[in-house]
C-alpha cells in the first residue's frame, strides 16, 4: 500500500509501504475511506518540533473495517467507522470515567494519512455508523474523529452553558468546530477572533456572533468592551501558543473557564497570574471516544456539519499539496482520498 | 488604640496607632472581639516577602459594629458581625456572580490585628449574627472569615461530590479546614497529607480517613496507591509553594480538580504537563462573602467546629508570640483577644 513519510521539514512524500497487519488480537485494519492533514501535523512540517527518522503521519480516520483481531467483536468487516486520534480499550478506569484520551492502554494514532491502517484498541476505539453514510456525509464524519471532537472538549472544559457567552480563540479548524459546539451547548454570544476573511465567514455561519480581528492587548481588551467590561463565561484556546494562552486567560471572567486543546508550545502559566483571574484551566487531548455517539448522531441527523472546515480535497497521493496548502494558509484544511 | 505592626522580618510590634475613623460613606469601625494570625502573615515575618516600610498587620476578625458609614444600613452599632478578608460591595458583575474577591471595589484587609478596625465596603462585606453568639462560638465565627471560607472555595474549586475522594496537600489551618469542607460537601475518602501528629489528629477529628505522610515522588505514589492506581477526583492544594502545586496536579486523576488556595510563590504550571494530565486547575482568594452566611449558619448549629484550629489563644498585646509560635509550629494558629 501507499501513504505518507515526513522526511524532513517541507518534505512529505507518498511512499510505497507495508500493508498493516493485525498483531494483537484487539488490532483491526481499515480500509481508510477519508483522512486529512491536522494543524498539529504543521509543527514537524515547519520544523518546529523535531522530524527525526522518517515516518508516517496522521492521526484522523473514517473507512472501511477489513479484517478484526480476534478479541474485536462489536465491529465487524464491510462496516464503516469512525475512531479518535487516540485510542482506547474503553474498560479501564480512566475510560470509565469518561477519559478515554487518558486511557491506561492509550495508544495515538500517527500511521493514518495512507491506503490501509491499524487501528490499535480497535474494540474500544472503532464506533460503527448505522450502514454505509452517503458520501456527502464523509467530511463530517471525519471531523468527528479529531476537529470537531475536539472543538467539543473544549467546549465541555470551558464549561460552555446555556446562555453564556464564548470567545473562540484561534480560527482553524478546531477554532471553527469550537464555534459549531459553543452554539450546540446552548452559548447566546459567541465572539471568534479571527483576522482572516474566509474564516470569519465560516465562524459566522457556523454560529459566531461576534468576530474580534485584533489580538495581544487589543484584542483582551475588545473581549472585555463585549462583555460589561469583565470577560467572558468561557474560552476555547485552540493554538497552543503562549500567545494565544494568555489572550484566554485574560479574555475570561473572574470565575470563568478557559478549555485548551491546543497542544501547548513554550507555555507556562504562571501561578500567581491564574490565582489572581479566578480562572479554571482544564486541557488536554480530547476523550472523543466519550462523545462518538453524540456527534455521529448529530452529523447524520443533519443538525452539524462540522465537515465545511475542509475547503481542500485532495487525492491521497497529493497529500505533500495538502501540507503545503495548510501551511501557507491557502486552506483550513485539507481532506484526503485514496 | 493599639495594634500589631510588622518592622522587619521577625520583628512584630503591639503600638499606639491612630484610632479608625470613617473615611467613606460605605465604611464600618468594628471594635474588634477576636483577630489571629494567618499562615500568609509568616512570608513578611519569614522574610520571604518583602516588608518594607513600618505597616500593620492581619486580615482576619470578628466584632461588635461601633460606627457606620451612611450607606451602611444593613448593619448597626452594637451587632456581631463576621466579614471577609477581601471586601466586596457585593453589587457589581463580580460580586453577582459570586466571585466577591474580585469585586471591582476589592479591598484586602490588612489592619485587624488592632483593637478596632475600619471595614472599606461594610455594606457588602460584613454578615451580623443573630444576637451575640456564645463565646465559645467565637473561634469557629473567627475561622470562617478566612481560613474556613478558603478551605470551602478550595474544596468547592476542586468539584469536591458526594461519593468522591478528596486529598488534602498542606495541614495548616487552611488545610485542615478543607477536610471539613470535604466532609461537608460529602467526600467519601479523604486523604489529609501530613507529618505532624497533632495535625493528623486533628485532620482526623475533621473527617480525614486516611493519613499520608510522605513527600514528594513517595507522597504521590502513596495517594495512587489509595485510589485505585489513578488518582484522586479533587485535591486541595493549600501551601502555595512549587513542591505543593506538583505533589497537588500529580495526585489527581485524569479528569480531576485541583483547587488551589496558598498564594502562589514562584510557582509555574508547565502548560505541556498540565495538557496531559487532564487535571482542571481553579485558585484564587476565596469569595467567602459568598460563603458567610451558609457557614455561620453551620457553625451556630454546631454542625462544623472550624475553631479547633486555634491552639493557642493569647491576649493581643502578645501578638508578637503569636507569630513566633506559629514560625517555629509550635502552634497551627493564634488566635488574639483584645
Amino acid at each position: 500500500m501507499r501513504g505518507a513519510v515526513i522526511h524532513a521539514p517541507g518534505d512529505v512524500r507518498f511512499e510505497e509501504l507495508d500493508n498493516p497487519k493485525i498483531s494483537r488480537p484487539t488490532d483491526a485494519i481499515i480500509r481508510t475511506v477519508a483522512t486529512c492533514v491536522c494543524g498539529s501535523d504543521l509543527w514537524p512540517y515547519r520544523g518546529l518540533e523535531p522530524v527525526g527518522d522518517p515516518h508516517p503521519m496522521g492521526h484522523e480516520y473514517v473507512g472501511i473495517v477489513e479484517e478484526t483481531g480476534s478479541e474485536v467483536t462489536h465491529v465487524k468487516p464491510g462496516q464503516f467507522v469512525v475512531g479518535s486520534f487516540a485510542t482506547s480499550d474503553n474498560t479501564c478506569a480512566n475510560c470509565l470515567g469518561g477519559w478515554q484520551s487518558s486511557c491506561l492502554h492509550r495508544e495515538f494514532m500517527s500511521t493514518c494519512q495512507a491506503e490501509y491502517v491499524r487501528i490499535p484498541n480497535a474494540h474500544g476505539t472503532l464506533v460503527a455508523t448505522d450502514g454505509h453514510p452517503d458520501g456527502e456525509l464523509v467530511p463530517s464524519l471525519l471531523a468527528v474523529s479529531d476537529v470537531m471532537g475536539t472543538g467539543w472538549y473544549a467546549a465541555l472544559a470551558a464549561e460552555v452553558k446555556p446562555g453564556s457567552t464564548a470567545v473562540l480563540v484561534g480560527d482553524g479548524a478546531v477554532g471553527l468546530c469550537g464555534v459549531i459546539a459553543a452554539r450546540e451547548l446552548g452559548a447566546e454570544r459567541i465572539i471568534a477572533m479571527s483576522r482572516h476573511e474566509s474564516r470569519q465567514k465560516l465562524a459566522r455561519e457556523f454560529g459566531a456572533t461576534d468576530i474580534v480581528s485584533e489580538r495581544g492587548e487589543e484584542g483582551i481588551a475588545r473581549v472585555k468592551d463585549l462583555t460589561g467590561g469583565i470577560g467572558a463565561d468561557s474560552v476555547l484556546e485552540c493554538v497552543g501558543t503562549a500567545e494565544a494562552m494568555r489572550q484566554a486567560l485574560h479574555s475570561a471572567r473572574p470565575g470563568g473557564n478557559v478549555g485548551f486543546v491546543g497542544v501547548p508550545h513554550e507555555v507556562q502559566v504562571d501561578g500567581v497570574e491564574l490565582f489572581f483571574s479566578h480562572v479554571g484551566l482544564r486541557g488536554g487531548p480530547a476523550p472523543v471516544r466519550r462523545y462518538l455517539p453524540d456527534l455521529i448522531d448529530r452529523v447524520l441527523s443533519g443538525r452539524i456539519n462540522p465537515g465545511k472546515v475542509f475547503d481542500l480535497t485532495l487525492p491521497l497521493d497529493q497529500v505533500a499539496e495538502g501540507y503545503k496548502a495548510m501551511d501557507e494558509r491557502r486552506a483550513i484544511k485539507a481532506l484526503l482520498k485514496p
